[in-house]
């Protein structure tokens, strides 16, 4: 089934129009066209090579959502016309222990990425959303809750489920004091699901200008991290802290604004915490340093559903695909609030 | 109530032998003689004030079992004849969130510790168990199980809680796999108490001649940290990894080890984690990093029932309180198995 999408075909040019082949529907396949797509950092990452390890051409694209054309003649979850979401991921081994557990993102084999990954079955690359249509078998498929704007959904799909875990895992709600640190794409869904889960929410920053911003995503209370005395007065407050910042930072200053048994949880960044952290910090309050990795198919569909329960979507500006190049130079300042999201549509002008 | 001790009376002076005041008791306290009192890293730390807080003169000594000599009136758990224990606190607000739930050594306010504190009633100073009587509210007292020899005991105070507290935390037992880094004082307690617990055990070292003694004490596997090829062979094995290494270290060859949830959990080790941590590492596997601080009082009661149950103490090399100085060298090479206990009646020499 011949398709059309955006790639990167090497790691200095521009994405353009591709036309590539998607595979003939399996009995468990669905099949759909996009309706929107998110564009997350990890795009920017990988079409750019930046892990070294991108296989060109590259199709980005995992915050997904899209309708049904078709499905094959195992399918029971969905049918034609359905609304539906597709992550980071769209296969896994299904029998580790990980993956027994719904974690599929943790799958001992590794889990299959939704793009610049190799099926596991045909061995063929996969392509992300960037693209009219997807096949992706419907263990993977998660089911929108109805009304929600589509394009507000599509980044639950990665920044969503991401930030969602660790509230999730850590028991962020009522009662709980839960602090977030970064106000980007996964920052801003933070602090809207930590705040419809019941919890007080305070957003950490470095830019005094995001406090109204911050109050209006969900935050009770933003304090400056770079000043000594706000810092102070939340000394032994958080029971959970929420990183998303997505580059080397220091992680000491909040560590002593966790209470006893406090954690905080990596999101953003993967790289080595290059200011050496204090092991008496964790030590004198039992508390951690955690890491935390997107989230299973089963608590995308209970965030996905929570969301729909509770009206929580993706702040973001809906862009042409035409305009991803420019979007990707944006995203590396910083400037988007708070998420760019392509409306698939767009893409019907290259057909001509 | 005068009694005597053996006291550091500046950072560099030996320890020598010293007349000092008990309290008189209070109603809820408990007069004890020190039959044995353990020699822990921390003693000579705070004799040689290396963390520059040290209040001369100092009587160290937090890992004490005693014979209960005479009770105060409002006394309802112990009576005279009783072999009790004390550890490394005799205080604490009894009134803030980690009290109330049982972990007074994280009070709000800060526990009172056994030595190089200051009593929150009187103000006046602590002195520790190198001493032939102490004074301690029996909320602080530990009933000692009977059929353990007392001298095997008294390091349970201290070594004993501060490894039971992370392998009971995060339940250690049968089918779980449990990682201990380091083989002094504390980790001979962690083999010990994890294999009691039913754990399978591994010990992590440099030092290939600890083979053997590491099985005796309860170890299954031993993994030379040295040998890439034996760290391969437990990628992703460990649910836990007690690491009770007292020096700076790199963590990161340890964190692979760690099962998909799986923590490593520091014990022993105060200072920077000079060795940039890999976030990736905690991210992909949702991993942590934690830190564990000895244990509460209701804890470290269980951890002393559960080794009159299961035999369990600690190995030991008594000493004559005047081999103290001699004991401080040999500790500064490591070389002792496993830990140093004074016999009290040794003072009584002194007293001629």
């Amino acid at each position: 089934m011949q398709t059309l999408g955006y790639a990167a075909r090497s790691a200095t040019e521009a994405l353009a129009s591709f036309r590539f082949d998607r595979r003939e529907p399996r009995p468990d396949d669905v099949v759909l066209d996009v309706l929107y797509c998110g564009v997350c950092h990890t795009d920017l990452h990988i079409a750019r090579n930046h892990a070294g390890y991108t296989r060109y051409p590259v199709v980005p694209g995992h915050e997904i959502v899209g309708r049904v054309t078709q499905v094959g003649s195992a399918v029971t979850g969905f049918k034609v016309g359905d609304t539906i979401g597709v992550g980071c991921m769209v296969d896994s081994c299904q029998h580790c222990n990980p993956c027994r557990q719904g974690d599929e993102q943790h799958c001992e084999q590794g889990p299959t990425f939704t793009y610049n990954a190799v099926d596991r079955h045909d061995g063929q690359p996969t392509y992300g959303g960037y693209s009219k249509q997807m096949v992706v078998s419907e263990k993977f498929v998660l089911r929108i809750p109805d009304g929600l704007h589509p394009a507000g959904v599509a980044p639950l799909l990665c920044a969503g489920i991401t930030t969602w875990e660790p509230l999730h895992r850590w028991k962020a709600g009522p009662g709980k004091r839960v602090a977030v640190v970064g106000l980007g794409g996964l920052g801003h869904m933070a602090l809207k699901l930590a705040k419809a889960l019941g919890a007080e929410v305070t957003l950490f920053t470095r830019s005094p200008g995001k406090e109204a911003d911050a109050r209006r995503l969900g935050a009770d209370h933003v304090v400056l991290s770079s000043d000594a005395g706000q810092m102070g007065a939340v000394a032994g407050h958080f029971d959970l802290i929420v990183d998303t910042v997505p580059y080397e930072h220091d992680v000491n200053p909040y560590l002593p604004t966790l209470r006893f048994n406090g954690t905080l949880v990596l999101v953003g960044y993967m790289g080595p915490l290059n200011t050496p952290v204090s092991a008496g910090a964790l030590v004198f309050g039992r508390k951690a340093i955690a890491g935390s990795f997107i989230g299973g198919v089963a608590a995308t569909q209970e965030m996905l559903d929570f969301c729909g329960e509770h009206g929580v979507v993706s702040d973001v500006e809906v862009i042409p695909i035409q305009q991803i190049n420019q979007a990707y130079e944006r995203l590396l300042k910083s400037d988007v609030k708070y998420r760019f999201v392509i409306d698939m549509a767009s893409l019907q002008i290259e057909q001509a």
